[in-house]
C-alpha cells in the first residue's frame, strides 16, 4: 500500500503533455520544516499556467524541475503545523500542494479558508485565482466601459466564465469564443449575448465579426492563436487586448508561435495589448474577494466545475484542460 | 511647357511601390473654392504613412483613389486665398499639398508658419510631424523612466533621430537600430548610446540584446519586421512597446506580415503594446511644439535632412525613403 503516492516530472512534454510525462512514485508523508504546514490534500486545482513551468525555458516563475513533485493549487487540511499563524485542522489554501495526498508547504504560501456559503473548492475557482484573474483583468487591466463590446475567448473555462458574468453584471457586452455547442448554450446561460465555437466555424474571422456588429472594444484573450487573430481583425479603434493565457500554444511550447502579425492592424486601431499576470494586483485581492463572493450570494455568479476524483487522475485531468476538454472549473478531489 | 506638372496615382503597388505607379501630368493652376487657399509649393514632404494609403484596403485615413494627385505634407506660399485667415504671401504649412507645384488645399488644413530661427523646411521634419511623432510616442505613450533603456528602430529616420535626442536630453538610455555603418555612427554623434546595424547583423536578437545589457523598457518601434521580434525578445518586464511605424511591411502590404508572434513573452513580461498615431495628441502640439522649438534654439537637436530636388524627383525621392535608401528626414525642394 503506497503511504503518499506522487506524481514525478519525469520529461519536459515537447509539445502537449500526457500522462506518460510523470510518474506516480509512493513518498513518506513529510515532516513539517520550521514555518512549514504539513496539508492533506482535499482538492487539487490544474491551471494553464502550469503548462508554462513544465519547460526548461526561462519563464516568470522558475519551471519544475525533472524529478521533483508537480504542484499547484490545492485545499487541504492541516495535519501539523510548525507554523505560529497555523494550527492543525484549519483548512487552508496554497499554489505550494504537491501532486500528492500529504504535502509540506511554506505557511507563508498558505491563507486560511475564509468562512462563507460557497463550497470549498470555489477558493480555487470563482473565489481564487481564475476569479480574480477574470476581475482584475477585465476591470482593472481592460477597464471597459459601459455598453462596450468585450470579447472573451475561452468563454466557458474557469477564468472565462466568471469574466463573462462580471461583464454582464456591470453593463458590458459580452461575446463568448468557446469550443462546443453545449459550452455555447451554457455561456448564454450565464449571461453571454451571443458567441462563437470556434471548433466548428469554417471562418472564424467572419463569425467572431458578425457577433460583435459594433466591433471589439475589449478582447479577454485567454488562448492566443487563431482566435486571437480573429478578434484582432474586428477589434475597434482604442481597443483592449489583455493576454492573459496562451493555451492554444500548449502543443507547440518548444517552436515559436508562428502566424499573422498584427502590427499594422495594433498601429491603425491604437490598440493596447497587454500582458497580464495576477500576482501584480495582490494588493487588491481583498477588495476583488469581497466583490466576488458579494456577487455570490446575490445568485449573480453561477459556475461549473469539471471534477476528477483521486490521486490518479491528476494528470489526466492537467491534459484534457489543456486540450480545453474540460467544461467548467478543472478540478481534483482527493 | 507644363503648367502645372502633377504626379497621379495610376495603380495600387502590390510591395514596394516604383515611379511606374504615378504618372507626371500637367494640370491647369487650380483655383482657390470658398475656404480654399491655392499655394505655390516650396518643399514636399514624403513619409512612411503615405505607403498606407496607396492602398484599397481600409486604413486609419482614407486612400488614395486611382487618378487623384497624390498630396502629403509641403509648405508653400499663398498665392490666393478665399479664407479670411490668410492671405497672398503668407508662408503655410498642410498634410493637404499635391506632389505639383501649385495646390489647391483646405484653409482648415494650413497652419501659418511661425517665425523662428529654424529653417522653414523645419516645419515638415523636427518642428513639425516627425518630431511630434517621436515627442508624444516617446513622452506621453512610452513614458519611460529616467535611466531606462529606449531601443529606436530606423533610429536615424525623420521620427528616430529627433526621439534618440529628446531621450537623451531626458536622461534615458537611448539605443539606436539603423540600417548601415554611416547612420550608426551619426546617432552616436545624436547622443545614442550605441545601436546595431540590422542589416550587416548576422544574429539580430544577440546583437539588440548585448546592446542593451539591461534588457529593452521602451521599444520605438518605426518599422516592425524582425527588429521588432528582435527586441520583443529582450524587452523588460513591463516593457512598453509604442508601433509608431510599419515600414518595413511596406514591400508586403497585399499580404498578411507572417513571422513569429510573442504573445507568450508579452503574457510573461506584462508588457504593453501600444499602437500610435499621432492625430490622437492634437491638442496638446503646442506645448510640444514650444518644447521642440526650446531644444533646438538650446543646441540640443542636431537634425540632416536628405533633399531631393524638382517636382521630377517626388516618386524617387518617396521610394527611396521607403527602402531606407534616405539618410536623416526625406525632403523636395522644389
Amino acid at each position: 500500500m503506497s503511504i503518499n503516492p506522487s506524481w514525478i516530472l519525469r520529461s519536459y512534454p515537447s509539445a502537449m503533455p500526457s500522462a506518460e510525462n510523470w510518474s506516480l512514485e509512493d513518498r513518506p508523508i513529510p515532516m513539517a520544516a520550521n514555518g512549514e504546514l504539513v496539508v492533506k490534500t482535499l482538492w487539487l486545482s490544474v491551471d494553464p499556467y502550469m503548462r508554462g513551468r513544465i519547460n526548461p525555458a526561462k519563464n516568470y516563475a522558475a519551471g519544475f524541475r525533472i524529478g521533483d513533485v508537480m504542484c499547484g493549487g490545492g485545499i487541504g487540511e492541516v495535519v501539523t503545523s510548525e507554523s505560529a499563524n497555523f494550527k492543525a485542522g484549519d483548512l487552508v489554501t496554497s499554489d505550494h500542494f504537491g501532486w500528492q495526498p500529504f504535502s509540506a508547504i511554506p505557511a507563508t504560501s498558505a491563507k486560511l479558508l475564509q468562512t462563507n456559503d460557497a463550497p470549498i473548492q470555489s477558493a480555487l475557482s470563482y473565489l481564487g485565482m481564475p476569479g480574480l484573474t477574470a476581475y482584475f483583468a477585465l476591470l482593472k487591466t481592460a477597464i471597459p466601459k459601459v455598453g462596450e463590446t468585450v470579447l472573451i475567448s475561452a468563454a466557458s473555462g474557469a477564468v472565462g466564465q466568471i469574466a463573462g458574468q462580471i461583464a454582464r453584471i456591470k453593463g458590458f457586452d459580452p461575446v463568448a469564443v468557446v469550443g462546443s455547442d453545449e459550452k455555447l448554450e451554457w455561456c448564454k446561460e450565464l449571461g453571454y449575448r451571443t458567441g462563437v465555437n470556434h471548433r466548428s466555424s469554417t471562418d472564424l474571422a467572419a463569425d467572431v465579426a458578425n457577433a460583435c456588429p459594433k466591433g471589439i472594444d475589449v478582447f479577454i484573450d485567454n488562448t492566443a492563436g487563431p482566435i486571437h487573430d480573429a478578434a484582432m481583425l474586428a477589434l475597434n479603434t482604442f481597443g483592449r487586448v489583455v493576454v492573459v493565457g496562451t493555451i492554444s500554444l500548449a502543443n507547440r511550447f518548444d517552436q515559436p508561435d508562428i502566424g499573422v502579425r498584427h502590427l499594422r492592424r495594433t498601429l491603425i486601431t491604437r490598440a493596447r495589448i497587454e500582458g497580464f499576470l495576477l500576482d501584480d494586483h495582490e494588493q487588491e485581492y481583498e477588495t476583488a474577494t469581497a466583490d466576488l463572493l458579494s456577487w455570490h450570494k446575490q445568485g449573480l455568479l453561477q459556475t461549473r466545475e469539471d471534477v476528477t476524483e483521486g490521486i490518479e487522475s491528476v494528470p489526466h485531468a492537467f491534459v484534457r484542460m489543456l486540450k480545453g476538454e474540460n467544461f467548467g472549473k478543472q478540478l481534483v478531489k482527493l
